[in-house]
């Protein structure tokens, strides 16, 4: 059965859901988006998600007039049309669609293109992979400079996923200056000892709402946090590691370049983790 | 009137010419594209981008099965059936629409989505601009590390052109690690005494298709060439500036950060080379 999207105002058949070629998004990259999970038919982490997107439409001076009441009404409309008990909901602003294309940005006043759509997914919560962790390989991060402005400027991240699977590996983390940035698309993590340590924040990585979240409940665990950048050797050498995303929550990392981290299975850290998070979120979704 | 332009094998109204709001192109900046000027209703450099296009697909693994006629056939058709004398055709394709967002690459023998259309100009050949010449700013690099690929991914471009034009300039020169790579979309010389000197090709760069022609020109000239990196201090020091672009032909750079280049006015060596090229890729123009 088709899906139930929407576009611009209009909830339409997925197939009939389609933007102009002149679309900013289409012929520039010039689009943000989000990306939340849905468990139990609920949002999780919906204030971190609007509060990130209404980031990088400032960051790139874009206007999106609807309301996070409107947001909300959105997101709850698609997850009943659509059925989602599990599962995520995409949703993307471009700069909109000015007529032709042009290296400059359309007249004040055109309308932005707001897209958004479910994907329904069974084991997000139950992910089998979270039981035996996975395994990543490094590559240099190729990616543009504002990393923290969540745009649809994903080739790379995808480039770099393909790469990992062509290995028989699950995933990718990005190696800039001789440190880890983050994943392909999450941030990550390392643990040695009683101490979580995972990238600062900066032009130079997402600013994760799983991360944020993640820091909250770890120093409520009495775990210490050290945010500062770690090379891949320091991350082999680990006890655990692992990464955060908004749809894959908390996931551990067993192996990195061919080599085995701590035990090679997940760690107690990285399993306590996820559990705390996924039951905190899941008190708070709405 | 309405343009006519290509999408997928058929001729459309520009304005029922749409793709899906899953298309790789939309979601993930994951496609390519050319531009090539048309004057006196042939195209100019057509061998040229056509070898780049073929390039920037074969980077990316994607496949496209439109033959060499075939893209000139469809060329034609869009400058005859909107009577194209002066202007542009824009090519871009994307990896396709594989009926849902993945970072994945959608299964082997999903078709890409090719769309094509003109921009009728008036003044490419005889720009008002290239008797002043323009003024730049310079900006910082943050483009992905794969300049060569000439993908859609064109945010930092677009960001840096409404930098350069709230300053009151007409242009950004990018500056990584204290050299300039390029323009916002163009490849960059100075002059000093006979020598034109410009960035060395490496995946820091558009591999620029006037850039090509103008070095053989200018060789053919006597002139000498030294492709190596430049600061903005010696650009500023320069007799001369000036850009390539497929669509702005040769064009003087006259102010480089608030400092005049020369006497302000363009100078003898862009003037003669943008006159060789324009001379030169007519005669060859299809």
């Amino acid at each position: 059965m088709s899906r139930t999207v929407y576009l611009n105002g209009a909830y339409l058949p997925e197939e009939e859901a389609t933007v102009s070629i002149f679309d900013r998004g289409f012929v520039m990259g010039d689009a943000v988006y989000e990306v939340t999970s849905i468990l139990g038919g609920k949002i999780l982490e919906f204030e971190g998600h609007m509060n990130r997107l209404a980031r990088s439409l400032s960051e790139l001076e874009m206007t999106c007039d609807l309301s996070r009441e409107q947001w909300i009404e959105i997101h709850r409309e698609l997850i009943a049309r659509n059925n989602i008990d599990e599962g995520l909901v995409y949703l993307q602003v471009s700069r909109g669609n000015a007529g032709d294309r042009d290296f400059h940005y359309p007249p004040a006043g055109t309308p932005p293109t707001v897209v958004l759509y479910t994907q329904a997914k069974t084991n997000l919560a139950n992910d089998p992979k979270a039981k035996i962790g996975i395994k990543v390989i490094s590559l240099p991060d190729l990616r543009w400079h504002r990393r923290d402005i969540k745009t649809v400027q994903l080739l790379y991240p995808s480039m770099a996923k393909m790469a990992a699977e062509a290995q028989g590996k699950n995933d990718a983390w990005f190696v800039e200056d001789g440190f880890v940035t983050e994943g392909s698309s999450n941030n990550t993590y390392i643990v040695k000892g009683n101490k979580i340590i995972t990238r600062h924040l900066s032009h130079d990585i997402l600013h994760g709402i799983t991360r944020v979240s993640l820091l909250k409940y770890a120093a409520e665990a009495q775990m210490e946090i050290e945010e500062r950048p770690y090379t891949i050797a320091e991350a082999q050498a680990a006890d655990e590691a692992f990464f955060t995303s908004a749809s894959a929550f908390v996931m551990p990392v067993v192996e990195v370049d061919g080599a085995t981290i701590g035990s090679g299975k997940p760690g107690p850290v990285a399993a306590r983790l996820r559990e705390i998070y996924l039951e905190e979120s899941l008190k708070a979704a709405i």
